[in-house]
C-alpha cells in the first residue's frame, strides 16, 4: 500500500518507474549491454519496496511541496531549496540515505549520475523556475544508483 | 546572521545553547572531569556555525512545524513522523549527515546519546503528544556529539 | 564457503558467534524481553552472510593480524593501530560500513554498543596488551547491531 | 610531521601533489575557469594535513603493501584486493571516510571521479598486474573529491 502511494506521488511529480529505468540502463548498460529496459524496471520496483527508500521518497517530495507552497519555516529557507543552492547538500545527505543500503557500489554510482543528469534527472532540473524538485531529482538519482548497484551484485553471484 | 535565526529557531522551540552544552557535559566529562559548561557551550557555537549544519537544523525544524500545522504531504505521513516511528528513521539520516562532518567520535557519540537521552533530548521526547520533536531532538544530539568530537580532537593536539 | 572462512577467522581471533549473540540480546532484550539467544544467532548468521560484511571482516582481521605481525607499513602506524589511538578513527570506518548496509537503527546501535562494551567487546578491549583487536572489536560490534537493527525491523512486519 | 610522512609515502607510490591536483582542477575547472594547478595543489595540502585523512591514507597504502607482499590474511582475500573485485568495496568505504569529513559536494565528487579515472587514479588502476593500488586509488580520488569540495564551499563565501 505504501508502495502504491510511492508510486502515485511520482506520477503526480512527473515521474514513471520506466524513468527511473532509464538511469539505471544509463548507469548499467556499458557493463552489461543485454540488460532491458524491463529487467532494470523490475529492480526499480524492488528498490522501492524497501520501507527506508518509501520514507525517504515520501519525505523529500513533502518538503518539495511544502517549498512550493511556501509553507516550508521561512522565506529565506524556501528560496536556498527552491534555489537547490549548490552548498544546500541536505537532499544530497537524504539520497545517500537510500544508496548507503545497498553499498559501495550504489554510493559511487549516485555521484556519477548526479554530475551527468541523465534524462528525467535533467528534465526534473530544468523545471526549477516553476516547481521545486529539489528533493525529487536527488531521490530519484539515489534509487537508480541502488538499483544499479544491486544488478551489480545480482550478476556477479 | 543565519547563526542567529539558528538560535532563534532553537529559543522558539525550547531550546537553548546551555541545553546542548548540558548534553555535550554528559558526554564528555568522564573523559575530561575538568571540562565546563562554557566552554561547551563555546563548542556548540562553533558547530552551529557550520552553514551544513544550520541547513541542516532549519530543514529539520521545518518538517516538525510543518507536521504539527498537517500541511507534510499526507496524513499518514504525517502520522508517521508525529509518531516518530521506530522504522521511519529519516531523522537520523539527517543526523548523521551532521556527524559525518565530524569524524567517527562524532558518530559513535551520536548513537550514544540517542539511546541514553539526557536532559533535553528525553523534555523534547516525552513532548510527543502536543508538538512534533521528531527531527529536532536528533538534530540537537548530532550537534552535541559533534560538539563532543570536536572536543576530543582538541584535547588531542 | 566465504562464509564458513569468516566464522573460523572469529574463532581463531576467540570469538565465537554465541558472543555475538549476547551482543544482540544485550541491545534488543529490553525492546523484546521475549528474544532468545538462539534466535539472535540465527540473525547473526544471516548478516554474516552477506558478502560485503564478509569482506570488512576479513579486512579488518587483516589489519590486526598484520600488525600484531609487525608487518604493517610502518613501526609508528602499527603502534597507532595497536593503541587503538583515540583518533585513529579508520576502524569505525570499517565499522559503519558494515551498519549503513542495515539503516538507522543499526548506526545507532553501533553508537551505543561501541559506549557500553559489553561481553566479547570489552574482553577483547582489555586484551589490547598482547594482541591486537582494534578492528575486530568494532566490526564484531557493528555486526550485532546490523543483527539489532535486523530483528527490529522484522518485528515492525 | 605525519604530514610529511605522508607525503613520502605518496611519492613512494608514484603519487605527487600535482598529480592530485590535477584531478582537482578536473573536477573544479568548469565551475570556476580561472583556477590554477597552484591553488589546487594548496587546498590538497590543506586535506592532507587533517588528522583522519592521514590515518585513511596511511592504512589504505598499508593494506596495499601488504597485499603485495603477500602478507595480508590469507592467500584467497589478497587475490580479491589485488584484483579490485568489483564488489570487494572496502577501499570506497575508506575512502567515503574521507569524503563524509567534507560534506555532500565532496561525496557526489568522488562518485563521478571514481567513474571518470581521470590522470593519475587511471594510471593507478592500470598498473594492477604488478603492483596493488586497489586503496591508493580510491584515497587519492578522495582527497581529490574533498579538496574540490573545500574550494566550492570557499568560492561561495
Amino acid at each position: 500500500m505504501m508502495y502504491e502511494r510511492c508510486v502515485a506521488y511520482l506520477d503526480q511529480r512527473g515521474v514513471t518507474l520506466d524513468d527511473i529505468a532509464d538511469c539505471v540502463l544509463f548507469l548499467q548498460q556499458r557493463y552489461h549491454p543485454e540488460l532491458t529496459l524491463a529487467q532494470c524496471r523490475n529492480v526499480v520496483e524492488e528498490v522501492l519496496h524497501k520501507r527506508e527508500v518509501q520514507y525517504a521518497l515520501l519525505t523529500g517530495i513533502g518538503i518539495d511541496v511544502a517549498v512550493e507552497n511556501h509553507r516550508f519555516l521561512d522565506p529565506q529557507l524556501e528560496m536556498i531549496v527552491q534555489a537547490d543552492a549548490p552548498l544546500y547538500g541536505i537532499d544530497e545527505v537524504l539520497a545517500y540515505g537510500i544508496c548507503n543500503l545497498y553499498g559501495s557500489i550504489a554510493l559511487t554510482n549516485y555521484g556519477y549520475i548526479d554530475k551527468c543528469k541523465p534524462g528525467i534527472i535533467e528534465k526534473l532540473n530544468r523545471d526549477h523556475a516553476v516547481n521545486c524538485h529539489t528533493f525529487l531529482d536527488d531521490i530519484i538519482g539515489a534509487v537508480a544508483a541502488s538499483a544499479a548497484g544491486k544488478i551489480a551484485h545480482n550478476y556477479e553471484k
